[in-house]
């Protein structure tokens, strides 16, 4: 008989997310009449940026005639929109970045997962914790960790405590460790990474032959220019560093999907034999034969935010999204909770109030105010008693969600 | 030193079309005047279908508007599609697949390599030959072979000749396989296959718990009313077979990306300590974590394929590569080659002549004819000695490409 991946069997429950929309739906479908406002899942709320929408209409006209019709593009992506990515967001930032070092992708979450294709199974692996939980169950998958262990930990990776004692900055490692992920503007906690503190990672990672996975999803809410953007930006990061971005979050993708991920064609690791291997050709190898490229259509709605319209309207949607966490950080804070992050970041990170579990604090907040956010214990065993709260809505809805939420818990 | 997935390293050379376009933009380079005619990698050539640009367009100016802006979709897709698509690509041929068993994603190429995550590293794996490079390099990279043998076959693997003495269908194996990859109409011969040739390999699959992945990327192009379009039309294909399609023969989406793969829930498979699981909940399992679904204009696009307009627009973009094919067989067939396929298929599979090598035919079709064509030996060893002539170009184009090599090959 057909033997399947074992290793799908350690994983625990649900992926966090499907539970999430599990509980509401159930909560939703006994309570028909519930308005239910969500601040859970990281999704965003306002539409399109126009640039973004008329390049996508103009690339539908194109689809629509033979002389201008695309068929299969690149597996890496266009070369026109790679070249605006390495030149605006990463040479503008001092950062040595090749086009050809940038791949085009359908998602970040994909792609976290997918870089594993190319690396051994007998590397030790750091995350933080509380940590997203795709970097840990991709580990899983491909039987990288051991089994699962009680208080929600999988053994064989290295967990890095975060919380307010290190100000959601883990430490370096005490071990040598090999691969280890890290993102800034942090999901869940909303912290920030100094251009000091990155350059501890990148020292510890060179110094260790170590490959670091930095994602920079939420790098457009980064307001305070002393804050670096991509850890490119950080001396030597070219020669251990491999980063995740999306347009996702910044021009507001998610149901549009596009993401880019740059490996660096400086990057080494080690083959079996002891030589040093390029890493460059293995994720170009594993992108050609695994992958398809992006939608035509997508990749110029993501180009369409390297124009002038595009940028400012995509700097119009981050504004509204980071006043919206300006909000909830002032309200919440009134009404006496403890909060983080929210501040270059959409999130906010609070300690639930009474000692609450995460999960509790959730079915609270569900039930008595019908709003939904992210149990901290969902990001793994350290952000037990922590609970996430995204600004991604409409203001009227995070006013509402506010005010419901100040009524019940009240100072 | 992080190490890498030593399975790389056993990869022969590049992935075959890339290779092909390394040598056509060599040759191109060298010849700038040369008008170069692509019969080579199967990408298609003529437009949209009309009523998916329309159905794209309304989605882009639905994601102009707060009020209908979608952001994440379902992992699986988006339940309309996936229910016209059980309805009419599936119960309308009596097949008993339901909307649930069906995943959206984008792309054939993805899935087939993207299914082994959930399967084990001790499977038998049994692939005729020759065959799509995919479904043999996705197994390398995943460990699931041993190292590149003389004459380009992995060691492990089972290699099923097709070729005209077995009229391109391939003989039950000889030992136990587990997994076994069929692709029909096939790519890249062309050949189709009859209810009781596929009724022997489910009946073996059953006989001997393997699992059967069945690439129908062509299925559209069966204009023979016998031939099944899906495996799941043979009794007891809901237990063994795993189905994979896509909207980019059928609707012309290459360059738009969308696909789809069948998971039925009652296939099952082995567990480490012998236990029986079930494989749906590890693809979902497998989807949820490490994929974010397709663009939803790109889904709105896949949706008006199932429209009564879309409907006949497909089968007109069909009907005419299929008119191409019969041209290209019948003006090969008075050159004096011997060709096969391009019936119920876009591929025409034909002999080298002169017993030339398949890559010194292309050579010489590319320097002679300015065709490209793909290499026999590209699909694996015993494709050496023929050669892929794809139908899909414009009607001027394979006339003209006729004529180029009636002129230099005539009998």
């Amino acid at each position: 008989m057909a033997t399947i991946n074992d290793n799908y069997l350690k994983l625990k429950a649900g992926y966090l997310f499907p539970e999430i929309a599990r509980r509401v739906s159930a909560f939703s479908e006994a309570n028909p009449e519930a308005s239910i406002i969500k601040l859970g899942i990281g999704d965003v709320t306002e539409p399109l940026p126009a640039a973004c929408c008329e390049a996508m209409k103009q690339a539908v006209e194109e689809m629509s005639d033979r002389a201008t019709f695309k068929g299969y593009g690149p597996e890496q992506g266009y070369l026109w929109l790679r070249e605006k990515i390495a030149t605006q967001d990463f040479q503008a930032r001092g950062c040595d970045i090749d086009a050809s070092e940038i791949f085009i992708s359908d998602g970040s979450k994909c792609d976290t997962g997918n870089i594993l294709d190319i690396f051994g199974h007998d590397n030790t692996i750091a995350v933080t914790d509380p940590v997203y939980p795709v970097y840990v169950d991709t580990n899983v998958m491909a039987g990288n960790t051991g089994s699962a262990q009680d208080g929600g930990t999988y053994e064989g990776l290295v967990y890095l405590p975060i919380s307010a004692d290190n100000d959601f900055t883990a430490a370096l490692p005490q071990q040598k460790v090999d691969l280890i992920y890290l993102c800034f503007p942090n999901n869940p906690t909303g912290a920030v990474a100094t251009r000091d503190y990155l350059k501890t990672w990148v020292d510890y990672a060179r110094a260790n032959d170590a490959i670091i996975f930095f994602d920079a999803a939420y790098e457009a809410f980064i307001t305070d220019p002393d804050i670096p953007h991509s850890i490119y930006e950080i001396e030597g990061a070219r020669d251990c560093a491999i980063e995740f971005r999306s347009f996702s979050k910044n021009a507001g993708f998610t149901g549009t999907r596009c993401a880019l991920t740059v490996v660096p064609k400086s990057l080494k690791a080690k083959a079996n034999d002891g030589s040093t291997v390029d890493l460059w050709p293995l994720w170009n190898r594993r992108q050609s034969t695994k992958f398809n490229g992006v939608s035509y259509v997508v990749q110029r709605g993501a180009e369409a935010v390297y124009s002038d319209a595009g940028q400012a309207q995509v700097k119009q949607l981050i504004s509204f999204y980071l006043e919206n966490a300006r909000i909830i950080r002032e309200k919440l804070t009134a009404a006496g909770f403890t909060v983080y992050g929210g501040v270059n970041a959409p999130y906010i990170w609070l300690k639930t109030p009474d000692n609450l579990s995460s999960w509790d604090f959730f079915d609270k907040l569900l039930h008595n105010c019908h709003v939904v956010g992210t149990p901290g214990a969902g990001f793994g065993a350290a952000g037990e008693g922590y609970f996430r709260i995204s600004a991604f809505n409409s203001r009227a809805n995070v006013d509402d969600a506010m005010r419901r939420i100040t009524e019940k818990f009240k100072a």
